[in-house]
């Protein structure tokens, strides 16, 4: 089993789909899969999926398959879903709204705390029971409560200002729906960007392709 | 340069990221850039960004670097993004509406001519000027419209009935935010997936390892 350090950043970003794919399998009452069922399900190879795994240690047996659950829970471990990270999202118009039912799974991972915006229309507004508070109340809300990163749904301009005062709250991890690059402006901290207009485009890429092939 | 249907889903995955990069280039008024100065902004090598440009012809000069709107026009046609797509979306909840939001870009791209919720409350309702109109009357409006995809916001246990229901309607495009695996179900058809649990799985990743790190 390698150190989990060392493991690529591309097989790393398969095993939220491997963790996907198991709770489906569980929910389905399925207890084993082989390699190669599971592969076959996940459009992947049979020997993609034992060397993907193998980089956390045997999971599977020969001629028995995978343990679903078993599996299951160790790639929570890895991915660090047995922890609690608590969370404030900035921005609660349509998307942070959205992006705020989609924090938790199974009741693991992240629980919002705190949700902030510079709009003072929102004052009194709920958003899963978390009142919307005003984005000047940030440095007290995080000197009391440390939270352990920020979900940014905010404009790309409003962006720059924002990370930078949440940065000197000392929040160290982003997830970034606004199109602002963090990283170029601040290298240090961990972020995890969704980039929705990237996703339009290769589907853009993709329907071009297709009419281009059925000419 | 090679023919477009044969370049890697890797190359291709990186062309909207090139497409915004260079969009802020030219904001910022910058009309000629070098393939080092491009990769110190974009966090790649030099060598790689010749690589992925020079599989859709010589863009660059030695010594001259890239020309910036030549360029981007050029990734904007190969993306498909000098066409326009008619969309619908369906499930307008809070995520709908977000991304309701997030459908063109610089005019491009997509143009939303529908917005469908099985909600009868959201009768009467509109977004960006389009009324949401009842699930029911997707097959008249196909029919009458021909969409060019779908954008599927509906929870996931809603999600396999409407897309057959799209299916049947001639769509074969889906911009998929539900957790619902349309591959599987339906090989045929060409999907672009958005999993928000995926990232912010990769999210609680970095943040475990590095606070292993800080241990």
């Amino acid at each position: 089993m390698k150190d989990t350090s060392v493991i690529s950043r591309s097989v790393i970003s398969r095993l939220p789909r491997y963790y996907r794919f198991l709770g489906e399998l569980m929910k389905q009452g399925v207890n084993r899969i082989s390699s190669k069922d599971l592969a076959g399900m996940m459009g992947l190879t049979a020997s993609q999926i034992r060397q993907d795994l193998n980089c956390f240690g045997g999971f599977g047996q020969q001629g028995y398959g995978y343990n679903v659950p078993a599996l299951r829970d160790r790639l929570a471990e890895i991915l660090g879903l047995d922890k609690t990270y608590t969370a404030v999202l900035i921005g609660a118009g349509n998307l942070g709204r959205a992006v705020a039912g989609h924090m938790s799974f199974d009741d693991r991972g992240f629980r919002l705390i705190g949700i902030f915006d510079v709009d003072p229309l929102y004052k009194g507004i709920k958003i899963r029971g978390l009142p919307i508070l005003q984005d000047s109340m940030l440095p007290e809300f995080c000197a009391a409560s440390a939270p352990d990163m920020a979900v940014l749904c905010v404009p790309s301009e409003a962006a720059p200002a924002v990370v930078e005062q949440l940065i000197g709250c000392g929040i160290r991890n982003f997830w970034n729906f606004s199109h602002y690059d963090i990283k170029r402006d601040h290298p240090d901290v961990n972020v995890e960007n969704v980039h929705l207009n990237d996703s339009l485009m290769m589907l853009s890429y993709t329907i071009k392709n297709r009419q281009d092939e059925a000419k």
